[in-house]
């Protein structure tokens, strides 16, 4: 299993996922602000694995508190940033920089197993035979775990319970088509991608079974923020009567969070869209992330169970509320 | 205007829109097999332009049938490629190549007027203010002569009743990031790019207060074949209360085709999903059409008037049927 963060001899060590499926490139990160660029510039990217770098981030911090809001302010709407910072607060207040060291580590091992959980709750949603689209990365490389959407798959693959992965590609940055497939062919599990504009088209051939995409922030009553193009598919799911499930550890759900409407959506540079092929000046509007409505999500896979609704129950249970 | 298609000195010039907008170059075709390839290759592409560039290649052609069936075999969704050839044949049985020629010409003035007049008919569902959204390109490129979509976005432009267009890119190709971009570039009208996959942050997000599209074919039921990632928008459409919008010529309806369940899509080859980015060896399905049902349609624009539901009557009125 990939690992995309490895902590080593007083730096953080990135897998550059800017550079895959062509290239495996480590970066050398010594101070935080390195692990904030790495953050900003996609090198590591996936909710849970940014929370993870984060948290790794401040164990290279001397000033915590600059650190802290440099690194929390890299990326708006992944919840699991702030949620790892302030646990990197505590560990820090507790015991300096070993203690926001050693809580990394088990963060890291933490979410390992908030994966394998959930992943083994999602797989018994599926059945034999079921043909899966997902979007977007959710695997190993989006969490430095197991996976979320992808550890699901890779369960259900290991059960016998998947015939082949539907790729979405993500425009525009790919992360379907360069990091997806390549952790899906590491696993040597079936897939083939796709346009994300083709998903009404597999879905009206009736080619597919379920989805399962990942989160990046989940509001009290179920609403969902997951990478743009997540909704279109969750909005044709539903007409056409396909189980839409989210995959994701605990520290997605947001406490603070009341729905949706309010959850801060990154706006990237329209660069990432314009570059390249269209005339030279075009302008473009970049939304990173959309917003699921709960009434649309079948199931929530967390390490503390699959939720269900209503979510505004199911979802404070899962918090301790 | 731009013009796509030029009849001169015996040969069909192609603008090879595949090096759009980074190059205008023009292919001389002097033979059917030639044309063939231009279509086939989407050096022409869009389901008026095709039709047009077969009946100039017929033109070209000493032995009739067998460039009908190489043409006619190139794509096989467009109803309009069809449509044109057995108009040429009538013409080439009439006159000869002379014949098939004069209807060439008489078919691309024939469709700029079509163009004009749905295109108007369209602009007057506009009213000021309005931010559009389409996909894949239908101005001249397209049609050869005013555009449909894009005729109805120019026109609704000129006359004070649009406020940008939204443009999807339209993967694989990104007909809309490279041509759509490059008409209303050309023309004047605002627009911004955006991912396919963005149209369901848009909606949501209140930003979008039409859709108007194009169609490669209407089944006699109002079924509507249109570029892979028109059924999503139409189904986003439909959930915001956004109006939807077909504009195409009566030549893109099919006498012969009861409900969109029966139109052929054309698969085309996976490496235009997979090349680049994804890893060496990736699978794709890379259909190129998808089927928007009636019930999502809220009117479509043709040069014999606006059809409305119930689709079956009023398509059948406007096919003199």
């Amino acid at each position: 299993m990939v690992r995309p963060l490895r902590f080593e001899d007083g730096a953080l060590l990135v897998l550059d996922q800017r550079r895959l499926p062509a290239e495996e490139r480590w970066l050398r990160c010594e101070r935080p602000e390195q692990v904030a660029d790495a953050i900003r510039t996609l090198a590591v990217r996936g909710a849970p694995a940014i929370g993870l770098a984060a948290a790794y981030g401040l164990a290279l911090a001397d000033d915590f508190e600059p650190a802290a809001e440099l690194l929390r302010a890299t990326r708006p709407t992944a919840v699991n940033l702030a949620w790892a910072i302030a646990r990197a607060r505590e560990a820090h207040e507790r015991a300096g920089r070993r203690g926001a060291l050693e809580l990394a580590g088990s963060l890291e091992a933490d979410q390992e197993r908030a994966d394998r959980r959930l992943a083994a709750l999602g797989a018994e949603r599926f059945a034999a035979g079921d043909r899966a689209l997902t979007h977007c990365n959710t695997g190993p490389l989006a969490t430095g775990g197991y996976g979320t959407a992808g550890g699901v798959l890779r369960a259900a693959w290991e059960r016998g319970r998947l015939e082949h992965v539907w790729v979405g590609e993500t425009r525009p940055l790919l992360q379907g088509a360069r990091l997806t497939a390549w952790e899906l062919g590491r696993e040597g599990i079936p897939y083939r991608l796709v346009t994300d504009s083709s998903a009404g088209a597999l879905m009206e051939r009736g080619l597919v079974d379920r989805v399962v995409v990942g989160a990046d922030r989940i509001a009290r009553n179920g609403d969902v923020a997951n990478k743009v193009g997540t909704y279109p598919i969750a909005v044709l799911a539903d007409r056409h009567d396909v189980p839409f499930y989210v995959a994701a550890p605990r520290s997605t759900l947001d406490p603070d969070t009341a729905t949706g409407g309010t959850i801060p959506i990154e706006e990237r540079d329209p660069v990432e869209v314009a570059a390249g092929a269209a005339p030279k000046g075009a302008g473009a509007f970049n939304p990173a992330f959309d917003v699921t409505p709960a009434a649309l999500v079948g199931a929530i896979f967390t390490e503390a169970g699959v939720l269900e609704p209503p979510y505004e129950q199911s979802i404070a249970r899962a918090l301790g509320g």
